[in-house]
C-alpha cells in the first residue's frame, strides 16, 4: 500500500457513502435493526441526550423506506434521572442544546456507517425539524424531545456513485485558516461543479431550485451544478428564524 | 452468527469505541491524516459547511495528544462561494448553523471511526465552543467560522473498557415514546451507575463535579457515578445563555 492512502473495510465502507433513495422489498431482521441502534449508542457522547424513533410503515415514510427512524434531541430523560437525584435541569436550553445536537448526530452517524456496513443504503432526511410538531404529535413526544433528523434505511434498489466532495485543502487547515484566494475558491467548485455534471445529478433528478423574485432562469440541466443548487437554497431560503424557533418551543425549547 | 445480532470490522470498530486519553510519542503518517479527513468528507452533508483546523504542537494539546483536530462550523466558505455566483447569504443563523452543526458532526464522526479503526485513539473534546475567540485569533479564522468540537488523536498509551449505555430499550422507541416510569428509569440508572461504579470510573480520574451552594457533600467514590455526575453538571453548570451566544457573536453568527 502506498505510504499516503490507508485502507481496510471501515475506510472502504466511509468511502464508498452514498444516498439511496429506492429501496427494495426484502425485510431487515429485527437482529439488525438492534444491532445498528446499539452500534449509534457506542459513539462519544456529553449527556447521551438522544432517542430515536422507529416506524415500520412504509408507505408513510420518504421514498417509502422500510424503516424510518428519527433521531431526536432528548433533554427529558435525562431530566427525569435527575429528578430522581433531587437536582433539575439549570443549564441554558441553548447550550444543553449544543451538546445535545452533538450527541444525537454522533449517534445518527453511527447508525449510518453500522446500517451500510451491513449492506442497507440510507439517507438523511435534513427537513424534519421544520416538522417537529407534527412529529412530536405522532409519536407522542413529551416536552424537551426534539425531532433533528430523519434516517430512511433498507436494501438498496439502485447503485449510485459516491459524489464529489471539496478537495482535502479546501477543508483541511494546518495551524492556519487558508486564505481563500480566487484560485481556491475556483478549483472547489470545479470539483463539485464539474464532479456532479459528469454524473448528470440534478437532471436525473429532474430538479433546480426555483428563483424567487426578479431573477431570470438563465440555466438548464447542461449547466445547472452543485454551487448553483447550494447558493439557490442558502441565498433564497428561510431568512427568519422564527419558523424554527417556533418548532423548538413548541417542543420545549427557548433558543 | 445468532439471529439477534450481526458483526462485521465495522461493527466492532463501533461497538469498540472508547475515549483514550494517553497517547505513545509513535508518529502518525501524513498518510493517515489525509485517509482520515478524506473518510470524514465522505459522510453525508447539507452544504459541506465544515472545516477542520490541526495543530501538531503537543505541547499545547489536551493530553498532550501528537495530533489536535478542531472541527469548526463554517459558513463561510459557502460564502465566497456564492459571491462568485452572485448570491448571499439569506438564510437566517440559526437554520444555516442547525444545519452547519449536523454537517461538522457527521464529519467529525467519520474521522474518530477511520482513525479508530487505523488503531488510534481519539477523544472528543467539548468545550471548544466555550475558547471559541481564543481559536479564531490562533487559527486567523475569519467570521462565519465557529469552533465546535476538538478531537485528540494519536497511538493509544492506556487500553480502557468500553463505558456503559443506556438499555436498548430507553432509547429506541416504536411507534410511540416511551411511558417513563419508575421501573424504566431505575434500569437505565442502574446500568449506568453500576457500570461506571464497576469500572471505579470516578475513582481513577478522581474527580467528582463540585457542589455549589448550600448542597453539602454525601458522596464518596463507592457511591459517586454517572448519574450524579451528569445530575450535578446539568444541574448547576451555565444557567444563562450569554457566554456561548457572546463566543457565537465574536464568530459572526447571531442567532
Amino acid at each position: 500500500m502506498p505510504e499516503n492512502t490507508f485502507n481496510n473495510q471501515v475506510i472502504e465502507t466511509l468511502l464508498n457513502h452514498k444516498s439511496i433513495r429506492e429501496y427494495s422489498e426484502k425485510e431487515i431482521p429485527d437482529g439488525m435493526i438492534r444491532t445498528i441502534v446499539k452500534a449509534g449508542q457506542q459513539a462519544a457522547f456529553a449527556y447521551q441526550s438522544y432517542s430515536v424513533l422507529l416506524s415500520r410503515e412504509k408507505e408513510k415514510h420518504p421514498f417509502k423506506a422500510p424503516l424510518y427512524f428519527i433521531v431526536c434531541v432528548d433533554l427529558n430523560k435525562i431530566g427525569k434521572i435527575m429528578e430522581k437525584r433531587n437536582w433539575q435541569i439549570a443549564t441554558n436550553d441553548l447550550s444543553s442544546f449544543l451538546f445535545g445536537i452533538q450527541d444525537a448526530a454522533y449517534f445518527a452517524q453511527n447508525m449510518v456507517i453500522a446500517a451500510e456496513s451491513l449492506g442497507l443504503g440510507t439517507c438523511y432526511i435534513g427537513s424534519v425539524p421544520y416538522f417537529a410538531d407534527k412529529i412530536a404529535k405522532d409519536f407522542k413526544l413529551p416536552k424537551k424531545v426534539f425531532p433533528l433528523v430523519g434516517i430512511t434505511i433498507g436494501f438498496p434498489a439502485e447503485n449510485q456513485p459516491t459524489r464529489p466532495r471539496y478537495p482535502l485543502d479546501f477543508v483541511l487547515f494546518e495551524d492556519e485558516y487558508l486564505k481563500l484566494d480566487e484560485k481556491k475558491i475556483d478549483e472547489a467548485m470545479q470539483e463539485m461543479d464539474e464532479g456532479y455534471l459528469a454524473q448528470d445529478y440534478y437532471k436525473k433528478a429532474n430538479f433546480m431550485v426555483k428563483l424567487i423574485g426578479e431573477r431570470k432562469e438563465t440555466f438548464t440541466f447542461e449547466n445547472y451544478s452543485w454551487t448553483e443548487h447550494i447558493s439557490r437554497k442558502l441565498g433564497q431560503w428561510d431568512p427568519s428564524p422564527e419558523k424554527i424557533l417556533e418548532q423548538l418551543k413548541k417542543c420545549g425549547f427557548d433558543l
